[in-house]
């Protein structure tokens, strides 16, 4: 197994961080492994802001419910879908391209755009020895986020990333079983096969619970997610979205 | 430099492979690399389909206009945004989980879920010395993708990722500036220096282009963007994903 593939392998998030911030040198080159990831038709549809502005960040976490890693941590960066960039390409090229930048198929462009250039951080960071947990709870309120951030219209932040020096060493999760999210030349049809998949995860998440909750938490994957998705959150986000222009049309 | 960034730093696209085959055990690191990304709140809503089945290529390759590399490369994956085990879920544990299932935030996590891992896919793979390719041309037409990959509803493909042996060895495509991309405390309101960075990126690529073409191709990455954009493309996507029950309210 080589480097890459070891630290790969080895993500965990990471929640707490040594009061320790990142360089410059750091920070630009964990953005220049953001841009060195693929990107649709080069299109580059995507920003990234970093906050080093203390009340910045203290807002930041109040938006993704107090999380205290949002505020402390070595870095923090929001990743954006941005087609701000082409429209005034569009207006400058004397091109209509507005029906392009406000169709489903062009924000899912942007979306994929900023989370390939997001992992490539996420890789870059963890293989110098940082940790990184991403922040989707940002989500919560992104009209704030837009405050905080200035940004201009057709730009949506998605997620934030703090990144630090770890001071905590977390276990791995389980992931699904490998059978259940690898198919072969077609998606699987049977349905035993399939839910066979999910209680056998279902016996492995329970476990693990137990184990490192001493007993006291023993929930399988299956209860969590459907008591999580019962809850109804953000659903403003259609609203949102084609407010700031990236329409769904 | 450590190889990782070394690895994340070098990547170019790869569209044209030797005539080998990876091995299962290569197809089986990548996809366990796929899974250790993070995933929103632990929901893993996403899949991966192998295609190894020469007639599929050959089908998924005419919808994305042709392109060999789909068809003749070392595997080919497809990566999907899944919220269907998530409507299995709910049932089994009878949950009400679909207005959150068909919300545009879930949308929105499942792309991003699927698209993280892909990344991850990608990076794995190039840290062994394969090359690989983002299909978005699959986009072109879902319905036949669908009916290829036989995907229950709520699964859309998102795109595809073509991986082997190098039997090329491109040039980097230089990324847009540094400063226009990463914006510190908030994003860059000045549009003369917004507008300025665009420029120099201009006339980059074009030197770029003139280069690679010995003189034959000039145009600006603003004009090359602007002329993709005024084509009105898959503009039935919309339509599509809230066909597919991953409905974007």
């Amino acid at each position: 197994m080589n480097e890459t593939i070891s630290t790969i392998l080895g993500h965990r998030s990471i929640r707490k961080f040594e009061d320790k911030p990142l360089s410059d040198e750091q920070i630009k080159t964990i953005v220049q492994c953001a841009q060195s990831a693929s990107t649709s038709s080069f299109i580059q549809a995507y920003s990234i802001i970093g906050i080093k502005d203390a009340e910045k960040k203290r807002r930041l976490s109040a938006i993704s419910g107090n999380q205290s890693y949002v505020e402390n941590n070595g870095h923090f960066f929001v990743f954006c879908a941005d087609l701000y960039r082409h429209s005034l390409i569009g207006e400058q090229e004397g091109r209509e391209v507005l029906d392009s930048l406000e169709s489903t198929e062009k924000f899912m462009v942007a979306v994929i755009d900023a989370a390939l250039a997001a992992q490539n951080a996420a890789v870059a960071a963890e293989s110098m020895g940082l940790g990184i947990c991403y922040i989707g709870g940002l989500r919560n309120n992104l009209e704030e986020v837009q405050e905080v951030l200035s940004t201009p219209e057709r730009v949506i932040p998605l997620f934030g990333m703090a990144v630090g020096y770890p001071a905590q060493d977390p276990g791995k999760k389980p992931r699904l079983p490998f059978s259940h999210v690898y198919h072969e030349d077609g998606y699987e049809q049977d349905l035993t096969v399939y839910m066979n998949g999910l209680e056998e995860y279902d016996r492995e998440i329970s476990a693990y619970y137990e184990e490192r909750t001493s007993g006291k938490r023993r929930d399988t994957w299956s209860s969590q997610i459907a008591g999580m998705l019962e809850k109804k959150s953000r659903l403003y986000m259609k609203e949102f979205v084609t407010k700031n222009k990236i329409d769904l049309k």
